[in-house]
């Protein structure tokens, strides 16, 4: 047992049907007195209302994903001027994501108030694009001083984008098993967050505007996202990052093909992650776990049906062996990985592999 | 699911045999240049050994026991003469605690090296004490920065002692899962913490001398710190805190007796609680769980034979009353208290009360 875990300071408040009460007592709370309010178009109604009681300097509702630099700018300016003390960012990882970019620069604090399972609220990492280029960097800054989930929040959210935003999150989960400084509390708080996920997003499925699986799933996304912050991105982020860049592929989709066979490949060389994910979803091994979970949630299981060619394979296995961890605990080859692909372009069933050797992870 | 959680920014190290290197670094991760050692004279020639590779200012072995104030202002004096710029804390709660009274004032960060099970290094507790009465608080500069837990330094430790110092992590734990301020986060970290000293601890007992119920020990004895903290005192810490301040008990004991009887009175009126402790101790309920482990690990079981006078019972019972947490599992009465007491008093085995409704905590 050797380790170090770094403990990131962040107040988290769960809240259902009470985000703007929350959201008043986060702004008493670190003693600010106007807040600058971040939120898409599309959320900007429900911004209003939620910040309807707070001295409001500014309503800042140019939000575009993936935070190009030019967007950041003008919300940088757009802080500096009516001098706000702190800001609150209502929406999905794109809002939070500029929210994060002013923070950096101005030091002004962020309440975070979550409309999706992004997971961005929980972590100090923040991303900028430059034409097609996205940096990210770490910084305390970046950190949301306070988060506020409101389960009924999500209600309203398509179920189909209920269902990809909580893959993404259960991708979270997978690779903050045995991401590059994952640790045991990083796989203690990732087993609690499946649990969540698992309960909470057929419960979404089945019932859209119901509260019970939002609050489950939010849960559930907030400690996957803290663990993946501390565990760092494992095999499966390297492979969709790759994917990703080279065939222009939509995120969520390709988080939710190729989850199941990076799993699969890991499990056996890493009995402490196949147990605890096992555990997570009531299921005798881990692979058959998720497997259920997904047919519960219809999805989506072959790259060929997002745009990935089929030549693509070859193409990306060199840039994804690269990139992979070296510390995966399934040792990897070019073969291994352009079988993996293959799997997944196709949609074939994941089986989990067979170690020669068990890693004692 | 309405809660707040409040995670408190730390660094923590598990580093087996590896202390001196480990400190080096986060010295020099704080940016620090000369470092004031604080440690008892029973582990100066350890602390020696630890930090024989940095630039020590200074050498402060007055370590007492619930840190007077008079020690602490001497400590004061003599972290302000050689302006050192970070604290390293060698030894058990005592050390710990007087690096903490250090720290409030001077603002100089603290890396602790604990010694044994206290667990206090992982929370912004503080606590002077003038005369008899102790004062505690809650303050950011309190919370040591770092922690390096390395197992190797406990094998020394007489293996009652670190029985003792087990237990009162368990009691951490139990109290944990319903305290004050209690959460899904704070009960799943517990549920891992009881895991590591259910199977740490025996280990000890059985092979003093070996790091590796050291290491399971201190992981979970780490955790429980970090979960009370957050959940602060129950029902437990309360009923201990009032007898060992009526009649000047052993604490450790004191702790290892009371535990079960609130486990048992607790347990059937807190389900989540229940599930997550037997699951802890892979056992088909958590009374039981408990009970195996203390015969196990030959845990005291009768309050009369440490100093506990029959009639302090009655004594005892309206402090206790009146400074139980409002929202204990079980509802309280007085009779409730009494017959607890008296079960603790003689040693008889806890046995689960039935609840009348069950609290769907």
């Amino acid at each position: 047992m050797r380790f170090a875990h770094e403990t990131l300071p962040q107040r988290v408040v769960f809240a259902p049907n009470e985000a703007a009460g929350a959201i008043g007592d986060e702004v008493t709370r670190l003693g600010a007195e106007r807040v600058m309010v971040i939120t898409a178009p599309s959320s900007a109604s429900l911004a209003d209302a939620l910040t309807d009681a707070l001295r409001v300097a500014h309503v800042h509702d140019e939000v575009v994903a993936h935070v190009p630099v030019e967007v950041a700018e003008r919300a940088r300016e757009a802080a500096a001027k009516p001098r706000a003390d702190a800001l609150v960012s209502v929406g999905g990882g794109s809002a939070t994501g500029l929210a994060k970019a002013v923070a950096v620069t101005a030091g002004l604090p962020v309440i975070a108030v979550p409309t999706t399972y992004a997971g961005s609220e929980a972590t100090d990492v923040w991303g900028l694009t430059r034409g097609t280029t996205k940096t990210t960097g770490v910084d305390a800054k970046a950190l949301p001083r306070a988060i506020v989930y409101d389960a009924s929040l999500l209600r309203t959210l398509p179920v189909e984008r209920s269902v990809a935003s909580g893959l993404t999150a259960l991708a979270h989960c997978v690779d903050a098993m045995w991401g590059p400084h994952a640790d045991p509390i990083d796989r203690v708080l990732t087993g609690e967050a499946m649990r969540g996920l698992q309960q909470g997003l057929p419960a979404v499925k089945a019932d859209p505007g119901g509260v019970k699986g939002h609050e489950q799933s939010l849960y559930g996304a907030y400690l996957a996202a803290v663990a993946f912050a501390s565990a760092g991105s494992g095999l499966h982020h390297k492979i969709c990052h790759v994917l990703g860049g080279m065939f222009h592929l939509p995120h969520a989709q390709t988080h939710a093909v190729v989850l199941p066979h990076v799993l699969a490949l890991n499990t056996a060389h890493a009995p402490e992650a196949e147990r605890r994910i096992a555990a997570a979803f009531a299921s005798p091994n881990a692979t058959e776990g998720l497997a259920a979970l997904r047919a519960r949630l219809d999805a989506p299981t072959a790259l060929r049906d997002y745009g990935t060619p089929e030549d693509g394979i070859t193409k990306a296995v060199d840039a994804i062996f690269a990139a992979a961890p070296s510390n995966n605990p399934a040792p990897l080859t070019p073969a291994k990985l352009t079988a993996l692909l293959r799997a997944a372009w196709e949609g074939a069933v994941p089986r989990p592999s067979l170690p020669k050797k068990a890693n004692p992870l």
